[in-house]
């Protein structure tokens, strides 16, 4: 366990590794519709709203478009998606209100007690393609007690642009290989191992509801895979 | 009081208004001093380091110099100190440790109890010149509970030019308007308030040594004057 003795910090993949996006949207999309008269499957459309993301995102990564931040790609998905379901009701105010959702996704069970537990003995930031006020406004509401919100708007470039990554080292002023990424997504990990972090792997089932298949193979790039952040406290602090 | 209510977030000045960096930097200096076998007016070196900031900082300021963080700028400041004092002994290790003095500063007696308060009501983030890695390891060492630290580093402007300011407003995506600049010194207050922020005034009466003056004469661009961060939670949750 020894390569665990130099962590200084831990960087957090936020949406489906802390907080569950999926239930969590469905749910305020729920309360919208039935205040504003609509039906929809709620999961369905926090699914869809949840995939329009990466391709939005990779118009960023490819230059296709400027720089944007998550909540204004957020808020032309949804727009897009009302349109798609023939939601018309809804105003300005409202539809703002609804993007904001993403501020407002639950964490879950163990995320407030593994945190705590490990911001005891290391640097516990976020490293997310939310911005900051996303992240932050997140971290009020869900009780997230970072130590920092390090976000791919602090430097303009989404996961899995290197340079995301890279800013935890030069901002935190600690080496690469003494912070460890932790996620829910192998992809996310793999990129993080090609740069030099340490990696900690932490399925979350539930993540895309109760079907999600959670792929349990050992990878080369993972260094600790855990069950939960508790887990993961007990893991690193023997 | 009304002006108050819109407040979503207090931004604070950290060198003086958080956390006594003259009487830690005299401390850490002395211990050194112990173990290397050198003797100065530990205060007075403080002062000297101190004084060294804001000429160094204004050579990054006018684009004399390119963009350093304060870490590199305490740096510069310290190697030059050492040779007029003729402190020969340092190693290289010595050097970077005492230079890393600056994040281990101790806080007010009221800072982390009235900031633990203001936070149940508000985002209460940094907006220092201190970089990124100065402020997370001082919040670690005094326990400064953070909701996010904004540096001068993530836009690469010192204070008092405005984007470092107006970087509150963006990152945290409130208007500036509601946002209260907290400092222990007018001019950030005059700053802040031109910009278009709320502004509170803690002076810090030992920030120079029992021989400071602090200036309390009413300023226009003063919106509240506390005594210390329990007082000024007092004043706003009224």
């Amino acid at each position: 366990m020894n390569t665990f003795k130099n962590i200084k910090a831990l960087t957090f993949d936020v949406f489906g590794t802390v907080v569950d996006w999926r239930s969590s949207i469905a749910r305020e999309v729920s309360i919208m519709g039935a205040k504003k008269k609509f039906t929809l499957d709620w999961n369905s459309f926090a699914d869809e709203w949840r995939n329009g993301y990466v391709p939005s995102m990779n118009k960023v990564r490819t230059g296709e478009i400027e720089w944007q931040n998550l909540d204004s790609l957020h808020r032309k998905i949804l727009d897009n998606l009302l349109e798609k379901h023939n939601v018309k009701t809804l105003t300005e105010e409202e539809k703002e209100y609804l993007n904001k959702s993403w501020h407002r996704l639950d964490p879950w069970n163990d995320s407030v007690e593994g945190l705590t537990k490990l911001k005891k003995s290391f640097i516990i930031t976020t490293l997310s393609n939310g911005n900051v006020s996303l992240l932050l406004n997140m971290a009020k509401y869900a009780h997230l007690p970072w130590d920092m919100i390090l976000s791919a708007e602090l430097v303009r470039r989404y996961k899995p642009d290197p340079e995301t990554y890279m800013s935890a080292s030069i901002l935190l002023d600690i080496p690469i290989n003494e912070i460890m990424m932790v996620a829910a997504h192998k992809k996310d990990l793999a990129n993080a191992k090609s740069l030099g972090m340490l990696t900690a792997y932490v399925p979350r089932p539930l993540e895309h509801g109760s079907k999600t298949q959670s792929n349990l193979n050992p990878e080369e790039y993972i260094d600790i895979t855990a069950t939960d952040f508790v887990d993961l406290n007990n893991q690193l602090i023997i």
